[in-house]
């Protein structure tokens, strides 16, 4: 806690950094765009790893690993992906001294290795659906970078599955959207916005997108996770077909869904302030910090008593015990806090005397003093409540920055001011959304599913029917 | 099960590709010499890192991520490690479209990229035990691949500490060498040794390199972990000192340690036969299969009981229920061999009959009828039977492979012939490391921890009076 975090109000941006380097998530490495994430950070992308395989696992996918290394004639198979993936490459020219024959590229995205391997894989009808995911770094060379939101190389899964049908792909394709989405509400506290990409959003070889999207505290959206159904656009690039359980033979309907060490950048921009980090129970590391108060005269008492409580709550939640003696109950009080423990429990002599403990919520910093017997208890509900009222407070705030517009003049004027989503009529055609985004920099985040009907409405634009309600908003 | 596996006795490389691929446990990929994990394979690292995660973590150390890219002048810091590595380079020479200003090389190992931010974030004596883990790919460019064994990337962990002292520097190293050292003899079932590595064996850049070795069915060793007393060799490489507790400066003290996807072929070769694999259940992924018998006439009444059976087993155990149709019990038995589930459960009409259900362990093929009420119990029972038993097995084998042998005609025709470990006395010399190595292919696998007393033992190459117990054998 030696340097001070510049307010969001002051600057977004540099608040965001500050936070990130000073609660030591993360730091910048010596390689440009790639980032080292500490042991803070990286037990943040462990936990949501944790609880997102075993979503995956339940819906009947199993782990492998394909190799990182690509050969780079793979990617040119299917025409859209080359062209959306070949500015972002890097290459691998060189290996054991020597030149290689061919050049061989780092994974952007793993669809061209594995279909290839699918190729070998699958026969029949009976080999289907093949259910694989991939826990991966994978490198996209950007220009611009930024803390886990952006960087060179990060982290990610890649789910990958193969169909006998197109709605099977579809079905599946919807089933990982939902899975993502219900991770982001009921483990990161995001509420998260579920639709369909338009086509200039769309992954590069897909037939459609889907992704979910969070508002940020800046009222700029983020884009946390897209699952694509591929149609049988790999499986012709790669001649994957099957004999189908009639005796015809088709090609194979995929899919593919990714989310990513960026999921940690939406957690902070989320929830955090301007003391640090604020991290819902269900994904902080470390739940509970216990910080005894003493003095030398009652170290020994006090830690007798705080080593005991900690004990005792260890079993049921986890404890992080402050005591040692060379930094004051302030400085570890502003620690805790920049590191986002949910909840700190304070206990000194009077609160010994009194047979009770303080409890301080790090969402609102609420002080709450409980009879030390109730303290497990207490903090099981608080924990309940903070979890719960991150995302009320994260569902208020994107509630009061969305806006149904369909005048321009007045859609321009958010986009220069405040920002957030503006539901709006959209004509469908490609010029509109391009206008939009010169002039403003929003762009359509999703068609919302389930949208309403777009009868009645005009394109915030050109004034045309519109055909849809698109949902802009300027974005990571 | 389409396919033959060559029996051991006949070929046992080729029986090690045939049970690898068959099982399906990996397959052969595009890139050459980098495999595809398949599921199956895929879950049982993912047993293995579980458990050695869990054992880091009791030993206070934290996972964090580092980039994979290393600017190549970094490498060169460290004059041993950069003459052991560069040889198995693999370079990326252009990103974005754009050649590099500096050529980065894929990690072999991270001692480079780690020890530059250790740097950054050791400054004094409270910064240290830095206490860090890594779970991540490498890439070394191999010329002879072997799937598991030796690919050109694989998936590894690597540890990296800093300490204060000396002597917290080898009291780390060995520590982990003794996790490594339980986590193979308690979960792989593997009896390994543990020892020093000769100088010509060492890792490029430590000051002493300690193994765990074991031996493999063909009797040739295989060093199934490392962990290195690097002393303060990076820290001086990478500038990294430290304000001691006396007020003084120091170069900080390191370690470094790990394993790779290599176990699973350890695995494979300590246990598996010729009808495919034998897994420990400690690392199996399901330790259960259960396969209904059944004819048209009662599928429906067995497929009810065995339902209901795996619905009970499922509270203790993993289990996979074969009840499909297309394939006959005769077909799923040699798929449930082939894939190493450590116990089948058979349940035909006649044992419901009689109320009971088969016991078939995988290690010894043996038969067990039990009362079905009692499945749960019995196949726990059985399950820890079989772990202790496959350890038993492979420590006699090993003890019955390992010679005390100081006379060089009969150690030369030991390796000519039979194989396995030679427990000889060795002068200390280089030269006679090396001859024995060019003229019998057999390499001191380590100076085993707690040796004997050489004296009165002669170096079996020379003759002269011996310094160590030297472990010899023709290795992987």
């Amino acid at each position: 806690m030696a340097e001070k975090i510049t307010p969001r109000a002051t600057d977004y941006s540099q608040w965001y950094i500050d936070v990130v380097l000073q609660s030591r998530l993360a730091d910048y490495s010596p390689v440009k765009g790639c980032m080292v994430i500490r042991p803070r950070g990286y037990a943040l992308w462990e936990k949501m790893r944790e609880r997102l395989d075993a979503m995956f696992k339940e819906t009947g996918h199993q782990n492998a690993y394909f190799p990182m290394l690509i050969p780079e004639s793979f990617l040119h198979k299917e025409a859209e992906h080359v062209a959306g993936f070949s500015p972002e490459l890097a290459v691998v020219t060189h290996g054991g001294g020597e030149k290689l024959e061919e050049p061989l590229v780092l994974r952007p995205t793993s669809e061209t290795i594995i279909w290839a391997m699918y190729k070998k894989w699958i026969q029949s009808w009976r080999d289907l659906p093949l259910l694989i995911n991939q826990w991966a770094n994978v490198v996209r060379w950007e220009k611009r970078t930024r803390l886990f939101l952006r960087t060179t190389e990060f982290l990610w899964q890649e789910g990958h599955t193969a169909h006998a049908t197109a709605a099977e792909a579809q079905e599946e394709t919807l089933r990982m959207l939902m899975v993502y989405k219900k991770f982001a509400e009921e483990f990161m506290a995001l509420p998260v916005l579920a639709g369909v990409k338009t086509d200039s959003e769309k992954f590069a070889g897909a037939v459609e997108t889907y992704a979910i999207e969070g508002l940020m505290q800046d009222r700029r959206a983020l884009q946390a996770g897209t699952s694509h159904n591929l149609g049988q656009n790999f499986a012709k690039a790669f001649d994957v077909t099957f004999q189908t359980k009639e005796g015809g033979l088709d090609h194979v309907w995929a899919t593919s869904w990714g989310v990513s060490t960026r999921l940690v950048g939406a957690l902070i921009m989320a929830h955090s302030d301007d003391r640090g980090l604020v991290l819902p129970p269900a994904l902080a590391p470390t739940q509970v910090a216990l910080v005894p108060i003493f003095t030398n005269k009652n170290k020994t008492e006090v830690l007798a008593y705080t080593g005991k409580l900690a004990a005792r709550l260890r079993q049921v939640h986890t404890v992080e015990l402050f005591d040692d003696d060379q930094s004051s109950p302030g400085w570890k009080f502003a620690e805790v806090e920049l590191a986002g423990f949910p909840v700190r429990i304070e206990v000194g002599p009077r609160d010994m005397e009194k047979g009770q403990v303080m409890l301080v919520r790090r969402d609102t910093l609420e002080k709450l003093p409980v009879p030390e017997k109730e303290a497990e208890a207490r903090v099981t509900s608080l924990l309940e409540d903070i979890q719960a009222s991150l995302f009320h407070r994260a569902l208020a705030f994107r509630k009061e920055h969305t806006h149904r517009v369909d005048d321009y003049a007045a859609f321009k004027s958010l986009m220069d001011g405040d920002g957030g989503f503006a539901e709006s009529g959209w004509c469908g055609q490609a010029s509109c959304e391009l206008r939009i985004k010169d002039e403003t920099k929003a762009t359509i985040r999703v068609l919302p599913l389930g949208r309403e009907s777009p009868e009645g409405r005009l394109c915030v634009c050109c004034g045309a029917q519109a055909k849809e309600i698109a949902v802009f908003a300027k974005a990571y």
